[in-house]
């Protein structure tokens, strides 16, 4: 597996904290050639800025650290974390299922090895990000947040409203959600909030048998280069919890996952079997290897699931179906809504997230917005107050499929029901009918709700609905929505967020091809696809060839006007 | 080349007209397998009814017409035009370029050869669909379009106020252009109109040296099949009149040229050399062959050209440029503005309509909605009156490059200054810093002014800014352009526009597999996706596998209810 990533004429470079001069914030730095113009026959000569770009590769592009995939990433938090001295290391892990898994020596072959114990928070004492700004603590992972927002803003002299005290009021407040567990100090901070740069969320994982630890591990690092601001791990197969380990032990950016499948899978897969107890022992389980964010299906009501049936597609979230079929077996209210407090109580002693999952979301154009989704989302709306009240960050999951004319409502009503805690949401697709191309239906639908205010877009892939997503649906996937959020960084005015677009653009004008490719979101492909041009007259790219080039023309325009 | 085009489990059909029943309009209808359901022990079988595509193929999917390329397609419309007794077949060619071409025998090899001579209204009659239009005549071709827009809704009894009068009076009153050269009759009659379904332009053509005629045409019809309403050719290298013969005669849907291209080809690249009477012999070239719309880019004046010299990129439009050099060289008016009445009257006479070219739009996002794009589009709000005083049907180009939250401004402004005449807009592109992915920062673009009102949006490939499209890079361009005409439809909530979105999400929750590809945009795509999965377990593709099937478990659901 290749370990190292790089970009062309990229630099990996650190800024320094002011209030915590040790902590260092990455990013990518590309340098550009300079301008060339002339006057007369003068040659002038104008250099171009560095441009910085936000990275989400870790510690995998720097050329100076030594990858070992066998002892996973540098612990970058594990200091912060400790020198506030409210956590403890356990002596062993808690979950039964993972002494389990520890004990079967059958599985020391697939086992990552240098597993460390974990934290955990000492009794009574509010560990979380959410703790501590309401407490108007501000830490270290708040700061980092809040430089690495501002890119280039203080270079180039651009104003920003993202200073680490805005950070803390907005995590304060629920409005942002800096995923932060404690057990993942390989994580490199980042933050989740309508405030901030739009995220985006990949997926990965296996299903029955397809793909091992190894292309897990592989198409996780992969994610993170082309952009993937957290991963959820979505495995459903053999060694979920060994799978686990490595991707996380190995992964820069918040590990999300679904625990309920993981529960599923411990009673073979039989829906009435699942309990609290066995979902609680998962929960345990995942928290202390170090998953940031949990997708927990809790405003699945007993009362609500007949309403999925005057729909087209009924339900389409795996979560939503499981946990509507376990209520209807046992005619019981769920588990999940039953001892909500009880989970939040777990998860804040980790410090993992909750993202509420919509296990309503519609699956199709014709059941967008319909009742059944919005009851739901009236009781996430209940939910996240009671997260709230125990210091849990919370977030909340949107759909699905949505025709354009219906988008707003969901994004007002997502703010208004829940109190502005953030909205997480998959597309939308604007469509139903191309299957192979729903990365582009959901990108339509996901730059526009982005933009409305939406704080993170799980990306989908050219295999949505058809199968697995391999590594090249990955990257275009991630591709597709890094366009998605940066389109909605512009329209919502992002500090900075132009800089990159105008100093392509400037580069273009210029026939600075490097710096167009180098500047780009996927340099190697944008390179490729000129290179496909068979382009045998240096400056000019097939598409028009010279005498009809318009940035040629419009360059001679200039000298046309400087003539007269 | 593979002439014949074929779509799996389709057939074409053709639907007669109640004013002129001797007139058929085409469409492709997918006849969908029966549902099954069980109650308790008995299985149900449920027809599900056929659902009508709008097809732009023409004849290439007609399984019974023998297509011969050397022949050209059927002259469908030329008895339509033929019974009105407003137009005569002339006896040569009128364009001295024209005549020169002909007499050239090194082009014997090259030409088509069964070229038929042009027709021209006769003196003082006026021929275009809008001159009928505003006399109250509804016309053959207003009432093809009518029933092509209304698919699905008279079989499944939904309401549309697209009537041939209503066609009619949208023609009349400028809201809507039926591109209708008398001289291109193979084309099928379509409407472009923000009353009706959002239409896509693809753009074909050669630079410099790559490619030739029959790769040109084989991109046309390739472009047709994946749903392209209409094409332009673009071409600006050798042979560019031979070429445009060959497409024309075998192109189904209407074709625009930009003829400034050939007028510079014929001074050998140098602007300073163009004329109105080179330009004028173009005109009256393409008009005789069939071109269906020009774009010209008469809006650029003298007076305006120095605005430009504000931005980042210059003018980006290869037309623009063209001009706008001309006129500060010569310190001039422009000739296209200066003899827009002239040409108008040209155009008139064939029925060729106007796309009046945005020489102007902008080519960064930096760029947008700036003085030198604004001004162009006052002028054209003056041009678009002066077409229609001569009966000359009239369309706006539009940008380009544009964040979304300045997208808005650019469809209100462009329908208050130019009367409501249709936009046609170039993607818009919402960022700059994805080359090698455009089709997609466009198609988020033209998704949202799509919705907003814009008639048409012109297509934008992968290898934008980068090289010359070939063909899959058309095939992927066309139909995400589909997809953004599609969701805007949706939004707007265009008669019948969800039937198939329906139809296809049905399919889906009931595992027909079959339709679900069949009824997609590109069927083909879908199906090898989903083999892709190397799924072993029949009904299940591999993105979740049978247990975390959410469709499964949903309609697993169902049967648990009933057990209650």
């Amino acid at each position: 597996m290749k370990q190292k990533i790089t970009f062309p004429r990229s630099e990996k470079v650190y800024i320094p904290g002011k209030l915590f001069p040790n902590m260092r914030v990455a990013m990518r730095k590309v340098e550009q050639v300079p301008s060339t113009t002339f006057e007369g026959e003068e040659k002038i000569i104008t250099p171009n800025p560095d441009i910085f770009i936000y990275d989400t590769s870790g510690a995998f592009s720097d050329q100076q650290i030594t990858i070992d995939l066998k002892k996973g990433l540098p612990r970058l938090r594990e200091e912060w974390i400790q020198s506030r001295g409210d956590v403890e290391q356990l002596s062993e892990v808690s979950s039964q299922y993972g002494r389990m898994r520890r004990d079967d020596h059958t599985l020391d072959s697939l086992r990552f090895e240098h597993i460390a114990l974990p934290y955990r928070a000492k009794a009574n004492q509010p560990i979380t990000q959410m703790a501590y700004a309401k407490q108007g603590i501000i830490t270290p992972e708040m700061e980092y947040v809040s430089i690495r927002e501002n890119m280039n803003c203080e270079d180039l002299g651009i104003e920003t409203h993202i200073t680490p005290e805005f950070v803390r009021q907005e995590i304060a407040e629920g409005r942002a959600v800096l995923p932060a567990n404690i057990n993942h100090p390989e994580a490199e901070p980042m933050i989740i909030g309508r405030n901030f740069l739009v995220k985006i969320n990949t997926n990965i994982g296996n299903s029955a048998t397809t793909s091992g630890i190894d292309e897990e591990v592989e198409k996780a690092i992969w994610s993170c280069k082309w952009g993937g601001d957290t991963l959820m791990d979505l495995s459903t197969g053999e060694n979920i919890h060994e799978t686990r380990e490595w991707i996380i032990r190995n992964c820069p950016v918040p590990v999300g996952t679904v625990p309920i499948y993981q529960a599923l899978e411990k009673v073979n897969g039989k829906v009435e079997e699942l309990s609290w107890e066995i979902y609680r022992d998962t929960l345990i389980e995942q928290c202390e290897q170090g998953v940031d964010y949990f997708t927990i299906h809790a405003g699945i009501r007993l009362q609500n699931v007949h309403l999925a049936e005057k729909r087209l597609c009924g339900i389409v979230s795996r979560g939503g179906s499981i946990m509507s079929k376990w209520c209807l077996v046992h005619n019981q209210e769920s588990f999940l809504y039953e001892h909500f407090d009880d989970i939040c109580d777990i998860l804040a002693q980790y410090d993992v997230a909750v993202s509420l999952g919509d296990g309503l979301r519609p699956g199709s154009i014709h059941d967008a917005n319909d009742e059944a989704q919005f009851a739901e989302l009236d009781t996430m709306g209940e939910l996240v107050l009671r997260a709230w009240d125990k210091n849990v960050q919370a977030f909340i999951e949107g759909p699905g499929h949505v025709p354009m004319h219906k988008i707003k409502e969901n994004m007002e009503r997502q703010i208004e029901k829940c109190h502005n805690a953030p909205f997480y949401t998959l597309g939308p697709l604007v469509t139903d009918i191309a299957p192979g191309y729903d990365h582009i239906t959901s990108a339509i639908g996901a730059a526009q709700i982005g933009w409305l205010g939406t704080a993170m877009l799980c990306y989908v892939t050219p295999k949505e609905h058809l199968a697995l997503p391999d590594k090249e649906d990955v990257r275009v996937g991630v591709i597709t929505y890094k366009i998605a959020a940066h389109a909605a960084d512009l329209a919502k005015g992002h500090p900075g967020a132009q800089v990159r677009d105008n100093a392509l653009s400037k580069a273009r004008y210029e026939f600075r091809w490097k710096d167009q490719f180098d500047l780009s979101l996927d340099p190697e492909r944008a390179l490729s696809y000129f290179h496909a041009g068979k382009h045998t007259e240096g400056e000019y790219c097939t598409m028009c060839g010279p005498n009809f080039c318009a940035m040629r023309l419009s360059r001679d325009l200039k000298n046309t006007k400087t003539k007269e």
